[in-house]
Order: structure tokens, then sequence, then C-alpha cells
């Protein structure tokens, strides 16, 4: 088999992680498969070096902050390979531009267009183990570019589907995808197979375990990946596409997140155009916007809420003050003591009243529901920040998780 | 003025020293010169990152040893176009294999074969300053490769050969090169203008001023070099074709190294190809056999001495062992508490009895010479160590370098 595999920054934290990331490559080679590994830098190495960026610019140029970047993975994957070579096997590491890994030109996030698989097939050819740097690449013009926060990840798989690898694992410091986050719900299970809809969704609500650029790529490709620990032998959490059993189970996955905040702009007036002064200024300070609502009109005045990352709050307050000015509304409000909790499943396609039992068991609890956001396998609802884990425990014996 | 800068480990130590890099830099470009600036790693990143290869293996893959330490000059070029950036001056950071550097593939001693300077001339016709990971380049196959310890002179020696530039400027934390070592001869001078082939002999000597092969590559394309301090103003040393001036002045420097050992090997039968049978296994242990004295023989018997590195001594000596027993030699001697001084000049080309002048001022002394070695530029002379300092003063004196 070929096998793409990943290692994320904690499982090649040191060099005793290092060396036994190189005894598990080692094993998978000895059972006669070709190996294409993708490494993250060293745990804390990131931060390192973003820390010295910042002792010089509160703001540093985005080219060069990714030719800074791109050396932590260019060193976990050097010293990966050393490893490998010292036991014995014949390991090479390519950088992302030896491995001719192309991306536009968003320097911090950019999205990769092509793979030219030459080298790699030709270094896959000749028995070598490829370790290759994750998280970079090239532009056009042979500019380092970074894939950002997760890309790693995304540089696996994409790199599976370039390759057609039978397998694309992702190795990290959890055992898989849970039911639910098991530091605050005990009864949590491990999931065993989730469709890609499914991940994407528990990504994009704050569950770390894959960067969900690398899932988007997964599912247009087909790419099965297989997410699991690096530090114990046990089967993890596969992430494939949906079938038919997958439909039967109601709910899949409890989600929460507490890096939320929210803002409401009272007394706007509801004529075109209002949702534009108010989001532009916004977006273009680059802050995402997560849920917004806008209330029902009475007599032309409305209300309006969303929500942003914590990181945000402060700017985004600012900014949403300086429109309710221009626009002539009557106040901004802000609360940063908020969080999100959500069931997923693709079964929610074919059941119904499946936001109802969640509204009810919050209910039950006394948990008062602040903000209501649905999709087609997904319902969110932010809640008080102080009653996170309490909802999200009852959520998963409400849908039988455990 | 096209010029190229170089500024070693110790002069972009750490985020203050780069900032003050950057605004020397600035000061540069706001003359209107068109700049190339090469930086060396930080001081103590290449030991760091050799320390982390270290613990995987004592004997790391050479390829992944230089994909590894190539991220220290890679990180620093990034730091410091972050530093002009953030001062409101264009500059762009290349890594060697976008500087399209390119060099055999020797591994951690690679020789430069040629610069594409496209991208190079680019940039500076956009008006950007270019900084240049230093040390490193890409082989014919794309691979990384580094030059060797203090690699980063020849990178910007070559590229001011490659570009064809005014002057490639050497910043490091000493004033120039001077008369002596300034440290145990407080009479030494700066020198303000030395010829390559004296700098060649005083890089070979021991001096750390300047990579002996950057002198070479300064040589063969005539590019003037000058050697100065980061830390002030103040002009520093060039280094040129020679010139009459020179040739005025019989001894332009004393040079000595005081790492240095000595094995002698007694009662070698005299005759042919006892030498390669003593120096073959030597050579391909990768120790570099500096001075090598045979005695005239007695009787067909005949004593054979050499130096080598103070930290191959052991090595050596214990090969040197090998080999006296498979050609029936006598016994092996070693001494590890040797030095050498030599004096070095062009003057020397046109003057007589210069040697002499040197051996009777050390004789005066009371110092005792034990090994002899000369070329049409320099003499040296081993000597017992603890007399090291007390010779270069004397001969600073001798020649009348104060």
């Amino acid at each position: 088999m070929l096998i793409v595999q990943k290692y994320g920054g904690t499982s090649v934290g040191d060099i005793n992680r290092i060396k036994n990331v190189a005894r598990r490559v080692a094993r998978f080679f000895d059972e006669g498969h070709q190996l294409v590994v993708v490494v993250s830098a060293m745990a804390g190495q990131t931060d390192r070096l973003i820390g010295l960026a910042r002792e010089i610019t509160d703001n540093p140029e985005p080219r060069e902050l990714d030719a800074l970047l791109a050396t932590g993975e260019q060193t976990s994957a050097a010293l990966l390979a050393m490893a490998l070579r010292s036991m014995g096997y014949p390991a090479t590491s390519l950088a992302g531009f030896q491995a001719r890994i192309f991306t536009d030109n968003a320097f911090g996030r950019a999205r990769i267009d092509e793979i030219d698989c030459g080298r790699l097939k030709e270094e896959l050819a000749t028995g070598n183990i490829v370790i290759v740097a994750g998280f970079q690449g090239i532009d056009g013009s042979g500019n380092i570019t970074t894939l950002g926060r997760g890309g790693s990840d995304t540089t696996a798989v994409a790199l599976a589907a370039a390759l057609t690898a039978d397998m694309c694992e992702i190795y990290t410091d959890v055992e898989g995808v849970f039911t639910a986050d098991p530091r605050i719900c005990p009864k949590a299970r491990k999931i065993k197979k989730i469709s890609y809809d499914e991940m994407m969704e528990l990504a994009s609500l704050g569950a770390k375990v894959l960067q969900i650029r690398s899932v988007e790529f997964a599912k247009k490709y087909n790419v099965p990946v297989h997410v699991r620990s690096s530090f114990t032998d046990k089967e993890g959490t596969m992430v494939v596409e949906e079938d038919v059993e997958m439909e039967k189970v109601v709910v899949t996955a409890i989600a929460h997140d507490k890096n939320q905040a929210r803002i409401t702009i009272k007394g706007v007036m509801d004529r075109p155009g209002i949702a534009a002064q108010i989001f532009e200024p916004i977006g273009q300070a680059g802050i995402v916007v997560d849920m917004i609502i806008q209330n029902t009109s009475e007599e032309g005045i409305t209300d309006m809420t969303f929500t942003v990352p914590k990181a945000d709050f402060k700017q985004a307050l600012e900014i949403a003050r300086e429109a309710a000015n221009r626009i002539g509304a009557e106040r901004v409000l802000g609360d940063e003591h908020i969080s999100k909790v959500s069931i997923v499943g693709v079964g929610m396609r074919s059941h119904s009243g499946v936001a109802a039992q969640m509204f009810r068991a919050l209910a039950n609890a006394g948990i008062n529901i602040l903000m209501i956001s649905t999709s087609e396998i997904k319902v969110s609802c932010v809640i008080d920040e102080r009653d996170t884990e309490k909802a999200v425990r009852i959520l998963h014996d409400a849908f039988r998780l455990g």
C-alpha cells in the first residue's frame, strides 16, 4: 500500500518523540508499504518563531513571516529523515519547494493549487521513505508560502490525493474523534467512522482534530483519512464517504466552542444596505463573523446580533459602534461570556424533530438559549458560557451517544 | 553603487542586533546604493541545530544535516527583511534555492558552481533590498547544500562576483585584519590594505576573519572585499589585488594557531611507498594533515613528523600507531602542546633573509623551533605552546609592525 502519514507537533515534540515516530514509520516500511510522511514543526517551535517576529514588529510582512515559519517544518523533516537513516532506513526529507507543492500567494493562509509529483514518485521508486515538511508550499514566483494553522493536515491529504494513496493517516495526540470532548464529558466515546460532511462541521465548530480545509480536500478527492494517536497502536477514527449505516444515527457528536463573543446592535432602521454597512467594515478588519441573526422588524426598526471570535471582540465592538453611529442605530451591546454547543449528524437529513429535541433537553436543564443557527446536518445554540459543560453532558445523554 | 554586504552570526545575534543591522542597511539604501545583504545564522543557532542532530545520531546523514542547518540562515534572512519592512524599506528575503545559488553535491562543504542572477537582478530592478540566506545553495537535483563553516563569506563574495558588484563588505565582530591578534599583542595595528594572497595565507594559518574559499573567489573574480565591524562606522581592512606599495613591506602580519598537535614516527624504513602507507589511512579518516617533515635518512632509516588539528590528535595517533606496526617502524611519539607562529607578506618574494631574521628573533628570545615550513609569502615555525604569546610579540617587534 502507498500510505501518507502525518505527525503533528506534539508527536515530534522532542528528539525522543521523533525517534518514536521513526520507529513507527520503520515498522510500516518493514511491512512492505510505500510511505510519504508529513511532519509539523516541533511543538512550541512555531510560537517561538512568531515570538521572534513580534519582537521586531507587531505587523510582520506576511511573505517574510511565511519564510520564517516554514523553517519549523523543514527542521523536523530533516531530523526525522536523519533518525530513520541512523536506523538504517532509506529516507529523504523534502521541503515544500522540493516536494513541488504549488499554492496561491495568499501568505499565511495559502491554498494548494497543484502538486507536481515527479520528484516524490522518483524518490518512492528508488525505495525511499519520503519525509515532507508540512504546512508549506511555494507560489508561482517561487516564494515560500504557508497554509495556516493545522496546514500540515492539508499537506498530507493533498499529497494522498495527488499520489492516489491508499490511505492517509493523521497521527495526533488524541485517539480519534469523540462523541464529545472527553475532558468535560466522561461518557464520550471514540467514533469509529464519520462522514466527511460531519467532520467538516465538527472542524468548523471548534473541534481541533483536523484542519477544515484538509477535510474538504479529502471529500473532494475521496481520500480515506484515519485520525489516530501516535502514542498507541489503537485504531482511531476513519473519516470516509457517507454510508447507509451513518444515516441511521441521528446525532454523531456534540461540539462546543467557548471562543465566542456576541454583539447586538439595537434599534437599526430596517432598510436595504444596512447589513452591508455593518458587516463590510468588520470583514475588512479581517474578523470572521460566525452567526448573524436579524429579528423581525417592528415599525421599521430591528435588532442585529452576531458572534465573533473572542480575540476579535474588542475590535469588532469598536467597529460596530462606529457603524451604529453612521446608520443611526440606537445602541450596541456586547457579551463575551457566551459559548456555542452544537449537535452534528448526517442522520438529521432524514429525521425530523431533532432540533426540537435539543431545545427541550436544554430547557429541561434550565439552560437558556440565546441564539440558534442550523444547517442540514447540525444545530447550534449559543448559551451562557457557564452552562457549557452541563449542556454538553446533557445533550450527550439526550441523544444516547454514551 | 551595487554593494554586497555580509553580516556574521554575532552581528545578527539577537533581535536588537538584527534591528541595528537593518538601520545600517537602511542608511546605505538612503544614500542611493543598491544592496544585496547576506546573513549568517544567529550566533549559537547552528550549534543548537547540530546539537539536535547529535541527539539523534553521532553520524547524521550529511544531506539531512544540510537541510537542517540551512534553516538557521533562512530564519535570520526572514527576520532582517521583516525588520527593514517594518521600518518602511522595500526588502525581500531569499533562501539559497530562491537566489539560485547552484553548488556541487558535497554536503557540508559544497562548492558554488554557478549563480543564476535572474531573480536577484529582478528584485534589485524593482528597487528591493535583497536579503540572501548565506552558507547555502542547491545542487543540480534541487537538494539543499551548505558551504561549511564561514560559508556565508563565500556566498557574499560569489554574489558580488556574479553581480559584478562594486564592493563586497564583510561585517564581523572585529574591526578588520590586524598585524597580529590584538588580544595577545597590544601593539597590533589594523591593516588598511592587504593582498588576496596574504589574506589567503592568514586564513589558512588560523585567522578566522574570512573563510579561505571566499578569498580564493575574491581573487579569481577580482572582487574588492572590505572587512569591517558591524558595531562601529570605522573603516576596516581592504582585501584587494597586490600593488607596488604592498611589496615594499616585507612582513604584513603575524599569525598564530594553537590548534595544532604533532606526531612523530621514529625508525621508519626509507623506501618508496612508505609515506603513502602512513598518510593514506589518515586522509581516509577525514583528518587534514598540515606540515609534514621527513628527516634525511641515516643507514636507510628515517623519522617522519607531521601536524594535525588538536581535535583529531587522538584518532590520528591511533592510525599512526597501526601504520607504524604495518611498516615495521620503531615507535610513535605525540605532542599536543605545540603551536604554530607564522609571518606573512608578499614582500618576501623580493626580500631575502626574512626567514633567517625570524629564526634569529626567536632564538634571541630563547624559543626553540620544532618544525619549519615555508611558502613563497610565509614562514611558519612550530614551537612549544607555552611560548606562543611571547613569540607573536617578539616577531611583531622584530618586523616593526607596531
